[in-house]
């Protein structure tokens, strides 16, 4: 592939995007019809955190960060780093100083499909980073890859200015043209459980609430009071 | 297999399970002879928590949470629900509305082979899980599936109405018949094991507290001050 | 291979191994050259916990923690207790007894290529630990292997008396006789942080502070507004 | 768990057992109800055989091979040996001279949740195994377990004499009670493909042999003839 | 998602993807700069098939293979079938009966991210299969997915019509208008090795062939007779 | 870690290392000790293949293969290439070409902790190989690692010059001082499994053959003719 760093990112909406930040992963994956969604394995380094950026996107190669600093300088305030990876790779391709970097431009977060280092420091300084492996292996910086190019990371495919959001559920990805719809999609799903949440915990069944007897029965579903063989 | 839901369960004695849940995982597994152990894949889904319920079990198809809302109308004050997955399966099968709902009911826990979600909000509400794995990855409610039959949850067989203790070191099934049986055990060794620490603080040794050194000594074991070959 | 305990031990200089774990893994293993780090899957069995101590090595059997508590008496004050197995195996082959005996020695803490259990107890006790897997299985006390052999323990060689360090980003080995020569480069490299930290977090971009410009450029890699063709 | 031999074993009826082979696993899995089937990690370990017989079942240690040659005297002609292991493990537990031993007495396979060695024998003799690894791993006869006893491999119930099923495309388990049943479902299952394999095969589509539209229609599936957002 | 079958695909040349098949994937990745490889957990089910065909996709639920049956009718001869599946899934969703009706329909092969069955069938049908597992584990058709939109597969970004590789090496993806393109590097990168391997089976060595010694010793390489310290 | 390639290796007899590859490597193993196995994940890349060469070792940087350039001229007939990497990597650092100049310098094997391609090629060119990973995945050329120094590969210690076997069992490293030594072992460990061989195939029992009975009624062994609970 030709290495190449794109400049100029058409980034979802920002209002769209804090929207989101606040609904979290899981509804907005819903709200956007269960797409999107990063591969389990992507785990934050440090629980709690809940975050929305706009995605500047690296292809890089495995035990190579040399084009993470070449990204850095792509991110502006309200982005999130995310980083690809050529083959599977868990080494350390980032830490403190590069989020110090990040950090001092208004970023908010990482997302790597390899490997995180200085983590303590990380969690410190509230920088929050979702990645495949937590490791202190170094890396060189010898060979090119490229900056915001469209990547397929942890299974999902990433436009930069894609708006991507990550908590203690994973990370999904909204595609920049769909955030606004998406957000409002999920504040409306998010509303409707209100009283759902209310008439569960008052102890009505999602059984009645959902309406799933008839269809459960219409199935076949049977109920019995005893096996009459152990093994079913 | 014929999709029931089996409504008369024999669960464990209340006392005992409280009793074992009082003792944890690590003593009870050993106090009934290191049986009933789930895969250490299982892991809490936040740390800390330590209970024990009479297990109500799901049967479900990947990808498909329809049998988890049957089994809430199943389940009684004391229970923990516990589902298996016909493949093996990662999708977050179970959020904060089950939560809710069987919370509401007076359930414990939650101990299943594939996903969770929701997280953040099962941890503020105290509702502990154990899982393979925390994933947004939606579901869909379509194929039918069993309650309250036997199933193999992790690697270990688990009959509805079992006790089921877990903590941070994982999940173990005690049969309900053999529940009282193994809190007295349990019981027995870690009151056995208050005279032990107390002598391993104090500097005695395990070789002499045990007594090893003659069964070390029969199986070969060497002392020497240095290897000669560097490669032994 | 002939089972042994190999008595004496040439450990690290104990002020270079409190140097070093004042450092932290990721700093140390670059500065001895970025060798010596164990696999990315040991991870803490509780965060923050941050060692070094020099190496009482043992090879055991998978499922069987017998030279374990032969080990406990070749450790001193200042040592980690290192343990390799003959085979891969995530059994919880070390518990708070075994834990309870260590401290009382003044051993600081354990690495294990297995599992551990009582991860609640140890988390109280301050004692840290980090392994492959954390599990409640029970072993064995059946099959001798030995203590103070050069070991591979998750991938590293590691020779007793060297000089191990643990923390969040995982665990490295430095080689007992490059101990205080390789302190003595991390520190320098912690020291040259300093200033760049400085530098990046008042926005100073490392393209410029590491000078990396004219090597991208001399590699190839080209800026361009937008990409023509969506798929690069 | 009290280590025990178990002697007597209802075996399933041999005829059902021998037409239960000719059918192979999947459609055995399928006439079944899709219950039964081990994990997918369990491989042949050379490619070809499909066999079928009846389950003498041993519960091992990891690394501990004692209980097979235990096991060997409580199989006989027909047989199929199945090894659980109290925990996971690849060690090589099974080679040829145990096959030489199995195969002296008419047993027709291996089944087991750990490591089998000598391979190439094992091809050579056409003696088959079923297993999770490959491995060379040298193992110890120093602790007990059972033989004959209900266990779970690699993720499925094996109660003693139970038919088990065995080909390239995994292992999957018939209670012994229900193999003449099963065999008859299966073969129905079988007779009933012949036909669509012959329409298939003239180019009938399966949405036609299946009447699979209207269900289709009304779940809501669209065909059109461009998407007109590349990112749908 | 909403569920969708597209029916107009703009396939590659057919002339480029048959010279891509005869020069296989390990060429092909290398000539179109190192892209668009499948994870190395693709693996051909039966060993030497070498195969390229022109990508109908499917986008299908775990445990789900409802959509591959609507698949069929969009194939025609030359195509090559690619599934991938929302979540992780191993199951069994394709077997004999969709070989032969793909077979019928001239289609090529088959690349899924999930499961495969009949392996026996396929190998004697000479219909070739890539896929993470083999598994007999039946599916259901309940839920919708798509047809004929762009999927990531295995890692791989696959838009329908794209040139599709697959071999003993994995499963390379070639964009439909770089096809031509590629197939021409490929074949130019082919002749160029004639040479090469001419000179290095006479024994001269890719470090003269190549010209690397001066890289080699600027990059800082040494030579010694022997290592003084035996732990470098 | 300073790159160097150390010249001089002290290379096993090697007559003792034909005797080696005649015995296999699971009779290698066990003669030995059981010591010196490479982790179960090491395969062949073609079955069939048994060799034992001298180690000629390179320890490279993932996804890099520079050092396999530098390290053929290293190679002498008779020698086997080992290839350790400093991070889990499955790229396809090996290939065809790279196979044809050690073929033509005499080289039996290559063991890598990596990936190779080219496989149906190497199949064809009888060119054993042992790897990770299959994987079409480029490298490049770009950092230096070492050649001739101790690696750890596949979890085993390596020093240049030992003896390596390999066959469709995995592959096991003898060290240069002990293959004459083992080589004797082994053939006496052979020569005594003849008798026994013998012995099993005509029906005695392995419990006889090796007097287990008295051991196993001493550590408590139970026979009983049935389970009276089922749940035993």
């Amino acid at each position: 592939m030709r290495p190449v760093v794109v400049r100029d990112v058409r980034r979802a909406e920002s209002a769209a995007v804090d929207a989101l930040a606040a609904l979290g992963v899981s509804t907005v994956h819903e709200a956007m019809g269960r797409e999107g969604l990063m591969k389990p394995y992507m785990r934050p380094i440090w629980p709690g955190a809940r975050v929305a950026g706009t995605a500047v996107t690296v292809l890089a190669q495995p035990g190579d960060n040399w084009m993470l600093h070449v990204a850095v300088e792509q991110c502006r305030a309200g982005d999130l780093l995310v980083v690809a990876v050529t083959a599977d790779n868990s080494d350390g391709m980032f830490g403190e100083l590069l989020a110090t970097s990040l950090h001092a431009r208004g970023v908010r977060g990482l997302v790597i499909d390899s490997g995180v280092r200085d983590v303590r420091d990380l969690h410190e300084m509230g920088f929050p980073a979702w990645s495949r492996a937590i490791s202190a292996k170094g890396t060189v910086k010898s060979t090119l890859g490229s900056v915001n190019v469209p990547v397929v990371c942890a299974g999902a495919l990433v436009h930069p200015g894609d708006a991507v959001v990550a908590d203690d559920d994973g990370v999904v990805v909204v595609p920049a043209a769909r955030a606004t719809e998406v957000a409002q999609l999920a504040q409306k799903r998010a509303a409707g459980e209100i009283e759902k949440r209310k008439r569960l915990a008052a102890g009505e069944l999602g059984l009645d609430l959902y309406g799933m007897r008839p269809a459960l029965a219409a199935a076949g579903l049977v109920y019995v009071d005893r096996l009459e063989d152990p093994k079913p």
